[in-house]
């Protein structure tokens, strides 16, 4: 999967971002919900201490090479190599990829995660921040790529994830959102947005949010076990260990 | 014409924002160009000190009983009713009435500027503010509008209006855009936009902006005749008076 140049409306408000433009990301739902928010570029770029306090804990859990999924910005890269990990910055963005490579991260690939394979060589941790965790896009997908993960970690390996509990959240055009969703035997938090910016959007993906219970499901016979979780709200980071055989 | 509540996206912004929430105002064009601003929201509420100075200079030349066409969140009718004018502040969005109705104006009603007519009696000024000129649509509508409201005011009769100068702007897609629009037959800066808020959204509308020199040829004929204009960058409020006859 590759994203055509009028595709990477993400790359391009990053981009924008970078520039210093006051962007707005623009995500747009499937039933025609739709958010502008700040906040999301703000902390793409955002240096570690200005991270919100679960993201800077997560780190902690971080050892060895890593791979960072849906590198964005590149913060956590930038971070991770500063600390002098070996970092790999994938994002199927080709002007995220770009900003990472300006801001200064060393190995940044345009690299959707489903051709993220053996090919990159093994890592001890994998970095999925920001929500990221959505990138499994569902119940099928989810199982799929966490097989795939496991082989590609080592014995230590590690999944350091972030993704939000949907089931607290009460608002209406969400809570019918989810309903849908379990009706056609979707997780509820599967939800398919796109990103806009300007004149550019995004195809339509399938984005996945799970809670505890439903992330222990999903590892389930993956080779991946849930080791802790570090809450903040309605989101949480997942640190995900290696189950032991 | 009039908005079914899940078309009211405009008016549901506004009642949020007048609930202290942060809400971002997101235009969609009908080309897929797609833009989220807090000034919007911010600027509907703001009081008569937080105006942008164009704004406030152009209420010098409001006078008599008063006609706020497109009143949002009822900015200018609030200012005008303190300064003692008798006015009537009219908005298609029901949830912007309801605004208006909240924050204190006094005669406010659900109305499209179509159905603007003599039922209202007669006014000494109409106010088309932030950058409601665009109501005029187009330049049919825009022709039969200004002859209306021509019949509706008196003799001394103005109407103070701002719009963009859409001439002045270099960007790529909105060059393109104003291109396609003039092989249409159209003017260069009637743009086809909805407001999006959430999951609701308003129906596709035109939207007219014009510089001065269009401006002044749509004038012609229709009973009015440019006085001033009173510039800040891009945008101006038009100072329109009575042709003499």
């Amino acid at each position: 999967m590759t994203l055509r140049p009028e595709q990477d409306a993400y790359g391009q408000m990053l981009l924008a971002a970078l520039d210093g433009a006051e962007v707005q990301e623009i995500v747009e739902r499937d039933d025609g919900f739709i958010t502008a928010s700040v906040f999301g570029p703000t902390l793409y770029l955002a240096p570690f201490r200005r991270w919100p306090s679960h993201h800077r804990r997560g780190m902690r859990f971080v050892r060895g090479r890593v791979l960072d999924v849906g590198a964005g910005g590149g913060r956590v890269a930038l971070h991770l190599q500063e600390r002098g990990h070996d970092v790999v910055a994938v994002d199927i963005s080709p002007g995220a990829i770009e900003g990472c490579r300006r801001r200064g991260v060393r190995d940044a690939r345009v690299l959707s995660v489903e051709d993220v394979d053996e090919s990159l060589g093994t890592f001890d941790t994998i970095v999925m921040y920001g929500n990221n965790f959505g990138l499994f896009a569902s119940r099928a997908k989810a199982k799929r790529l966490l097989r795939r993960f496991a082989r590609l970690t080592s014995e230590r390996g590690r999944i350091v994830a972030e993704t939000r509990d949907v089931h607290q959240g009460a608002d209406p055009a969400h809570v019918r959102y989810r309903r849908r969703n379990v009706e056609r035997g979707r997780l509820p938090g599967q939800i398919r947005i796109r990103v806009r910016y300007r004149d550019l959007a995004t195809p339509w993906f399938d984005y996945l949010m799970v809670g505890q219970d439903e992330l222990r499901e999903l590892l389930a016979g993956t080779g991946w076990t849930l080791e802790r979780t570090i809450d903040s709200d309605d989101v949480y980071v997942a640190v995900i260990g290696k189950e032991s055989r």
